[in-house]
């Protein structure tokens, strides 16, 4: 515990500093001397860490010294075989682990609901994905994880299976059994990877679920700035147990990750991994106090509804409101953008709000979130949320056509109410949460079209998609179904 | 030029903080409130700007507001058809631009002395690539840039060449004839893509050399944050004419960069973008006065010399010394390292120096610069630098198996003395430059391990080359040659 006290990166880069060096090496701006005064407030301390692979501070690509004691000690603390920094994101991390656990034409099994980053890596790496469908809970009116039964279901309808890919938790904080999903998979030798890119915090156990890592998954993909104080595109990789190649693992992270690594971003994650490794039961209690007064406030609000996790499991520092009005999940959003109240997601009938990991003394004006919500809702007219959604029954499905063959086939547009029956050429992402609902080389149902018709006319916003304003989709020249 | 003083992303992300946000989204950190004391000296300002895709702060990836414009006014800066912000470095640039103008199985011209990234990408794109040596230099005792005759030859070897993948400058700030080139390779509507990491700079004008840019290359990333104030891993993406897709370029840069991608380097890059635009001839003649001067200083200095550009063509912002005394480049940069003195790069004969692009009116530490540098080469004995170098006459090359194959291969291990002959098994690069001196896949010639073994002796930094402390390479297990 002791040990875990220390940052080695971060001090290493603090004593270089104090050397008041003189910099004749990138970065241009020269330790910060050399910036336009408009940006000094914001830039110039912490442009005197923003240097280089110097004497002392190592090499992330090839690590023997601070970064690799730094690493070191994020693998002790989660106790995995081995686990990285990475500076460009879980995006990153999701490439890497895919590429280095799958080769061209290997059968992966894929939770239909990943991040767009996982998508990417299918295709890159040319493997024939099967989807699976998750669940939908009808209260939140989200997708939420794969089931047990939709992998056994998978993992008997297909031989030689070479990974599972799966995320955990959802992007609002719920959770699957994974545990049970890990056993199955690992009775057949089948390694498991895990985008948990929203859990780096999970370790700190009950009433957070339980880690990837700690229920052993083989790779585990974490976003440390996305509930640990670290700067955006830092995170962490974890490599467990012995189905997996560490060393391909590398390689793929240092081809994907910039040769020349920010070191603000790598001391954050240093910084960040202590902030995680000190965090005492006393802060747990102080923090899940903070939580509930806040939830009870926001209980009060006639307008909306406070969602509770099925099962009572999941993420407590995600707080997700659906509207009980006449306004849409994006509408509530923007007026508490109004009131200064910057929330992480909206979709239709949602708000998601994601809380600071508190320690004990350190306050956060939930008092003044909860006053503005309030206001933002008064004196709207009450509204039962109905969905229209029709769901798939189909648990398990492949791409109707090859990323290889994509490559050689021309596209068209059509009307997407025209659009049923045909291979979809582009991949559609509604953007936050970033999970496609219509992927390219995929074949446009029914349901897809109903769904992507709701989304436009709630105002959600895209990736990919470019000529949804014309109410148009690219599809594949092919003759229809 | 009065629309090139504006910052609108940087501007965007100061309105945002003015509002006093109350952070219920990632990074986790929520706009700096939540990090240890420890850090805040350093962090507490820049992580006010390290925020997500809020509204009004536009989206990397999809970008149609602040984002645009300022990616519109790189644009007219350089004039280009297109030009993006990189967040993950020039690695993610040379990514995307080799990914978007191959196929796999295109034969390709490559400089040899690429950067890794470059091969990386090759491998990716599972291309056929075509190595041109570069030309060395026998005073400087580094490999340069390849000369027009060598791409002639190329071209003239090989039908159907898809693309010519050039480095300019090189890491020493020396330039070739470039525009030769690119008028050789249109003439065959081959298009150029330019790996211009040190050159984000060269639109200043005379006496920097051109910018491939300007030269006529078809694509050409730059490393903003090498010779420009911004923060590292920031970089620039330039797309020109009409021999390259811009939307494929675009796709490869969502799928290589973070979906979170950091706003601070984000804005960083677009008040590296004004400071650039705003850079006056007055600017310039004070830089030279005091980098005259500076250099002036160095040639006075006993156990150094100053080198010069061959034909007086290049970087202004490098100054390379080669020692005339018994310390290796290595051992010089470790004692100017001892005085505080940081430098960009070493190799068996020279440090190199990266200057600031200073302002009229900025200061630098040049005059304790040359003192410090009188001191460490203070009463070393005079010795002239004799290289044993071997060069190869073959200018063009290729490598001795496929991507394709190599993935297929097994690997052992041999002593480097009794390796010639073998297929190498992993990519050898000496780091910094970064530059490979043994491709996985290359056949091992005799040259090659004399220059690993003169690297070795003087203490060179690798990447790749795991055995080389027990004096061993990974070969292919294939029948030697």
């Amino acid at each position: 515990m002791k040990k875990q006290m220390n940052t080695p990166l971060f001090k290493a880069l603090v004593e270089h500093n104090n050397k008041n060096p003189i910099s004749f090496h990138f970065p241009g701006h020269k330790n910060g001397q050399n910036i336009q005064s408009e940006a000094s407030h914001f830039f110039e301390q912490i442009l005197k860490m923003d240097v280089t692979e110097l004497s002392g501070l190592d090499d992330l690509h090839s690590p023997e010294g601070v970064i690799l004691e730094a690493e070191q000690l994020l693998a002790e603390l989660f106790q995995t075989r081995k686990s990285f920094f990475l500076v460009n994101g879980s995006t990153v991390g999701n490439l890497a682990m895919i590429m280095a656990a799958c080769r061209e034409n290997d059968t992966v099994l894929v939770q239909r609901n990943c991040h767009k980053s996982v998508l990417n890596a299918l295709r890159l790496a040319k493997v024939r994905p099967v989807f699976l469908e998750p669940e939908y809970d009808h209260d939140w009116k989200v997708a939420t994880c794969v089931n047990v039964d939709t992998v056994k279901e998978a993992i008997g309808l297909y031989l030689n299976v070479k990974a599972i890919i799966l995320t955990y938790p959802n992007y609002y904080g719920i959770v699957s059994d994974l545990e049970g999903i890990i056993k199955e998979a690992h009775l057949h030798h089948i390694p498991v990877l895990v985008d948990e890119a929203h859990g780096a915090h999970f370790n700190i156990g009950h009433p957070f679920p339980a880690s990837a890592v700690q229920l052993g998954a083989d790779i585990v993909v974490q976003s440390a700035h996305k509930t640990l104080p670290a700067m955006t595109m830092g995170s962490y990789l974890h490599v467990n147990g012995h189905l997996v190649d560490v060393n391909k693992v590398k390689d793929y992270l240092q081809i994907f990750q910039s040769s020349s690594p920010s070191y603000p971003i790598m001391a954050s994650l240093d910084l960040a991994r202590k902030y995680l490794a000190t965090y005492t039961q006393q802060d747990l209690d102080a923090l899940q106090k903070s939580i509930k007064h806040f939830k009870a406030e926001l209980e009060n609000i006639p307008g909306i509804k406070v969602l509770s996790y099925p099962n009572q499991q999941g993420d407590l520092l995600k707080v997700t409101i659906q509207t009980r009005c006449n306004l849409s999940g994006f509408e509530l959003q923007m007026r508490l953008e109004e009131e200064a109240v910057y929330t992480e997601l909206a979709d239709p009938y949602n708000v998601l709000l994601v809380l600071p990991l508190l320690k004990e003394g350190q306050r956060y004006p939930f008092g003044e979130t909860g006053r503005k919500i309030k206001k933002v809702c008064k004196n709207l007219p009450f509204q039962e949320q109905k969905s229209k959604m029709t769901l798939s029954n189909r648990k398990v499905s492949e791409l109707a056509i090859s990323y290889m063959e994509m490559d050689k086939i021309e596209s068209m547009d059509v009307l997407i109410a025209e659009a049923v029956g045909f291979v979809c050429a582009e991949t559609i992402i509604p953007y936050p949460p970033g999970i496609p609902l219509l992927l390219k080389g995929e074949e446009i149902t029914n349901e897809r079209v109903n769904q992507l018709q709701r989304l436009l006319e709630t105002g959600a916003r895209f990736q990919g998609g470019s000529l949804l304003t014309q109410g148009k989709v690219k599809v594949f020249i092919k003759n229809k179904k």
